[in-house]
Formats: C-alpha cells, structure tokens, sequence
C-alpha cells in the first residue's frame, strides 16, 4: 500500500482504522510518530500499554477507569441523590469539565435504534432502574444529544421512571457565545418558548 | 483535562499532538481504542515499540526503512540514471503506488523557506548534488508540490544543477477524474497552454 517496511504498513493501516482517521492521515500521523520517535512514538507504545492493562469499565455505571467501581461512584460525597444519564463516556467527561454536577453518572453507552437493533437491555437501562432504587435516587437528569435517536430514549426512560422519580433535562437554548444568524430554527424556536424575564 | 484516570489523560494528551488529531478527536480515538483493546490498543502499542526500534532513515535519500541503505537505494537495477527529488517520504510513498517510476529518489525534507529559515543545507540539496555525480544521474525529475515554496524550491535546485544533467518536472493539467467546473483557473490555464493534439 505505501511501499513503507512491513510493520510500518501494518502500523498505518491499523491507525486508520481510529475514528477520524483514514489512510492518508494515518500515513500522515506515522511519518510524524518515527521522526518524533523520542517525543511521541515511544511514549505513546508506553502508555497505550499501561492502559490496555488497567483500564476497566465501572461495574456501576459504565464509566472508564481503573477500578471495577470508578472514583465517582465510590465517593460517598457524590451520593446525593442526583444521576445523569449520558450517552457515551465522552459525554460524562465534558460534564465533569464543567465542575458543575455534584452527583453520579449513569453510562448508556449508546441509543436505542430500531435500525440498529439496540434495545434497552444492550444499553443498560435495566442496571439503571436497579440503581435508582438502591441508591436511594430522588432525581434522574436525562443529558442525552439533541437527536432523534437520543431524544427517543430519553422518552423511553422517562416512561420507565417517571412514576419513581423526578426526570429533567438539560436546557435547551442559544448556546454561551452563539450567534444566533448561525444558529438553527429548532435551536431559535425552542430558546424563544423558553425565554426568561432579564 | 477530562477527568479520566492519569494514563489515559496523558494518552489522549500525546495522542492529541499527532497531526490531523485535536484533544476531541484524540478523545474519541482513545475511547474507540479502550473499548476494541484487543483488536487496536494492544496490537497499535505492539507495532509502535516496534517500529520505534527498527525504523530509520536512508542515509542516502532519506527514505524510511529499516537499514542505514533503503531498498531502493540498494537496489542495483533502480540505478538507471533517474533521480526523483521530493519532498517528503509521503510524497515518495505516493510516486511508488503509481509504480511507473523506475530510478531512484531524494527526498528533501521540506522546502526552502525564507519565512522558517529553511535554507539548502537543512534540505539535503548539498547531498543531492554529490549523489548526482557519484551516482551517474543523468535526469532529474523535480516532483515538488505546486506550492509556492515547492516551486521556489525547485528553480532552487535547478539553477544549481541545470548546467550538469537534464532537470525535468511532473506534468500540470487536468487530474484524471478531475471536473473543469472544480478546478481553479490556474490549473485550467496551465493545462490550456500545454494542451496536445488529440
């Protein structure tokens, strides 16, 4: 494929199989790795090592990290009664990049799809409604993505909960810096029903 | 950064500085790799230590490889006169999938660049110069990119080697495939100029 040394080829080609990669990049990324080889090639084997070793996800709730239960859900301090439903890990990072959500996090790790054939066992959902009895949870904060797949399961839950626990989710509305002229209708629409006095 | 476990923060760091790759999408990737361990993180690990220990550069055109010598520089029937000078290993790796080119290549290393202080001797032009007389180069083919600096590059070299062998550039015109209504006017009017008789 690129006339490169055989564990080259196969280094290329494996990278372009990384979301957000293709071939050419990944021959991009390579070529960058070997003339970094201190900075980045080696490093990278490092610690891709270690965490083939000792990542896991989080019996509980689905989250990545080095135990069976994550530090979220071990510390007591988060037991207040507050669980977030993402989507995907990557969602409960940025939430936890806002510092803001006090309480647990509960990892769907998807959508449900009829296309797809992603039901509510293959996403947790019962592990969810074991948790909200167990732990004691007074509300459950459904911050699934603004899509047709997402908002579908948030209803889905939301029908499954709603007579145990209080359901809300997240605003919706012009986002912080936006300007409206690049915003959507559905974003404009929903942020003028939800308008507030100033 | 992420409120992931220290390794995988510093993975998705590292991984964040390859080219093509931001810290979102270095996020995604990370995920991505964590949730197929066996199928990508360990096998990518396994293949970057390796590489890291077995790839050099040709001390004669500086391609990658993994001997002092490249296979093509060592490659007595690629000694047919022919030298391609290029920028980039990429750019050598794209000339051998066309697989036409029969010489052999020197690769640059970059371009000249008044801007970075990129001078001849940062570029490997000195090496290029006795390789042409102790190789017996009769034509060399300047396959630089139709950049600026590419271009300033190759009136570079050939203004220092133009009295010795035949210097020689890659065709412009029309890409095969390639829709007039995509192009811009440059290509078109190089390729107007250079049209032949069909």
């Amino acid at each position: 494929m690129t006339d490169a040394p055989k564990d080259i080829d196969a280094l290329i080609e494996v990278m372009a199989r990384l979301p957000g990669l293709g071939p050419r990049s990944a021959r991009r990324a390579v070529l960058h790795m070997i003339k970094k080889r201190t900075l980045l090639l080696t490093p990278l084997a490092d610690l891709m090592h270690k965490v083939a070793a000792t990542a896991r996800e989080c019996l509980n709730c689905g989250n990545i990290g080095t135990r069976d239960i994550c530090e979220i859900c071990s510390a007591e301090k988060r037991a207040n009664g507050e669980l977030c439903v993402v989507e995907d890990v990557a969602d409960l990072w940025a939430m936890e990049r806002g510092g803001v959500f006090k309480g647990r996090y509960h990892v769907l790790g998807g959508t449900l799809s009829a296309l797809d054939a992603v039901g509510p066992e293959e996403l947790r959902i019962p592990k969810l409604i074991d948790r909200i009895a167990a732990e004691g949870i007074t509300e459950v904060i459904l911050a699934l993505n603004a899509t047709i797949d997402g908002q579908t399961t948030a209803h889905y839950i939301a029908d499954q909960i709603g007579q145990t626990v209080t359901v809300t989710s997240l605003a919706q509305g012009v986002p912080i810096g936006g300007e409206l002229d690049y915003l959507d209708d559905g974003t404009i629409t929903a942020a003028l029903r939800a308008r507030k006095s100033f």
